[in-house]
């Protein structure tokens, strides 16, 4: 399978880019990656190019670049090319760690979404860290879409079904709408709407509305939202982890015997900032687009960079693509076609 | 000033509820009670009936009840006849740990909206953990509309910096606005609108979008949100810190060592407990009535049952509600009129 790489994104780019991707390259014998950037910066970085081709883009994205614009603008970008060689069929996933926006425009424009749905998802897995579930669960839309309607959520919950069942290897995935009661009338009128429809869909197991505060205990595999409440649920998860990590440094820090306890228990704290470092558990993805997109973190190190192929390998070998074009471009087209027929 | 107490409300009712009150009257000589609930129940539990009142309630509403309507048909309840007190004058605060959608019912059709308030607003207050900032945010709503409007979102705004100016004691409170980024093109139509709205107050130090992430490290002193927004917010940061201290201990008590770490650096612990044991910062309050309404968690004991009337303490001897008052019904109506008589 063949990874289109923008070399040039996120605060590390492109040496922790590179560095990542040869240790993905030595993990994953049947990938071989395409480096878009400034040829003259990534080829001295490439230690050994086997299954690595540096593909020469020109120009780069900045962070503060307004991305629709960015992406109209600079077609010879790294962003532009790389997300252009998956459109082209020259490579099965885009990869970047650059600024969020212009992979989403990218992705959009460029590679297109699937036809029947309306908006991609921004999707992210995170630790289920208490309780006797699995190890992650997934959480979609986080932030592709501030606005959002009935079908968006509907659409979601089947990407969200098809990722489960695909990349986290779950036969009936537990889907779950995010809301603030468990109760079915809960919510705005969307979100009572959406409870309803999911309800009644043979397709997916749908266990009801869950609530912020359950989903560390693994409440549900795969947790339906809309962008914007999703993103606020990601990074006050994130922000709370962060904080209590550094308020329990401080704390320990600040008495001489709970020093003492600190290093005879720092296994245990390095055990606990892996668990919550999410990053680990790969990039987000963008659901919805005709190819594989994945985005992670602009602060990305090597190491999340090859965990980050981990996944992308694993949703390329799935086929969690082709089975998402063929189920909303065929199978569920078909279907509407018939109902329309019988009427 | 006098409090009119639901003595039934909450999972530790009347038992807890009444020790609260009676710690509380030990703590504040102005303060008299009047304590709703059967009163064969509530008589035997008051050691001490110094400024004590009991007030014969027949009924109780339960968790599990549905709240429009047990407010509308449970009319000897704890709930409605302590509500019915503020609403006649014969308290100055309505204090529950019980039913919350009974609770903001009450609130609302016995208590009353403050004209030229829509929506009454849940408010919250946090602590900050990490950073330079002061002890704590006040965030609203948190939960009590789902659906929501431009208008809401201003009124939360000036309901919080009067709160922010006599509860917290804060004379220019920071008030951000929750959003998916901190620029000003962030999130849906009616939040851009918002941030807009906003930034044209002459009355309000708005500082601009504040992401869930940077909550906790004291971004602003007062955060206005949707009530749909701030309850997955507000879920999601408890829920992780209660999931980050079980991991933490399941981790250290899985190894020897670290064991030996935990005993010694457990009084760091405990403090890090107490930081965000956020129900020690006081009840949720229901802004917008024409009377203080304050709800505290459904497993309130008595030592947050007292520290909630030191809260309510504090909202009746600043005039909050009358504040409050004076500005919409009064000074906002009549600046609204004169604004017509111009045109």
């Amino acid at each position: 399978m063949k990874i289109a790489i923008d070399a040039m994104g996120g605060d590390n780019a492109p040496e922790e880019i590179v560095k990542g991707v040869e240790l993905a390259r030595d993990a994953f014998p049947d990938m071989t990656f395409q480096l878009f950037g400034p040829s003259d910066r990534l080829t001295p970085l490439v230690r050994n190019a086997d299954r690595i081709t540096v593909m020469h883009a020109a120009s780069v994205i900045a962070m503060e670049d307004e991305p629709v614009r960015a992406v109209r603008s600079k077609k010879d970008s790294s962003i532009v090319l790389a997300a252009t060689a998956v459109k082209n069929g020259e490579a099965d996933a885009f990869f970047s760690a650059g600024n969020t926006g212009a992979v989403l425009a990218a992705g959009l424009f460029i590679i297109g979404r699937v036809k029947g749905i309306d908006r991609p998802a921004l999707t992210t897995t995170l630790p289920v860290v208490t309780g006797d579930a699995s190890g992650s669960f997934t959480m979609l839309d986080v932030g592709a879409n501030a606005d959002y309607k009935l079908s968006n959520l509907e659409q979601f919950a089947i990407l969200g079904n098809f990722y489960g069942q695909t990349v986290m290897g779950i036969k009936q995935p537990r889907i779950g709408l995010l809301n603030n009661g468990t109760e079915a009338d809960k919510g705005d009128k969307v979100h009572r709407e959406a409870y309803q429809q999911l309800s009644e869909s043979t397709q997916l197991n749908f266990i009801g509305n869950v609530e912020s505060r359950e989903l560390l205990n693994g409440a549900a595999d795969v947790v339906v939202t809309d962008g914007f409440t999703g993103n606020a649920t990601l990074k006050a998860i994130e922000g709370t982890a962060l904080s209590m990590m550094s308020l329990i440094r401080a704390k320990i820090m600040g008495s001489t015997s709970a020093k003492v306890g600190y290093v005879l228990s720092r296994k245990a704290f390095h055990q606990v900032g892996q668990v919550m470092d999410y990053s680990k558990h790969g990039g987000a993805v963008l659901l919805g687009l005709k190819g594989a997109v994945i985005k992670t973190h602009g602060s990305s190190k090597a190491e999340t960079v090859r965990n980050t192929m981990s996944q992308i390998h694993q949703i390329v070998e799935s086929g969690l693509i082709q089975q998402t074009i063929d189920y909303f471009e065929h199978e569920r087209a078909e279907k509407a076609a018939d109902d329309q027929t019988e009427k």
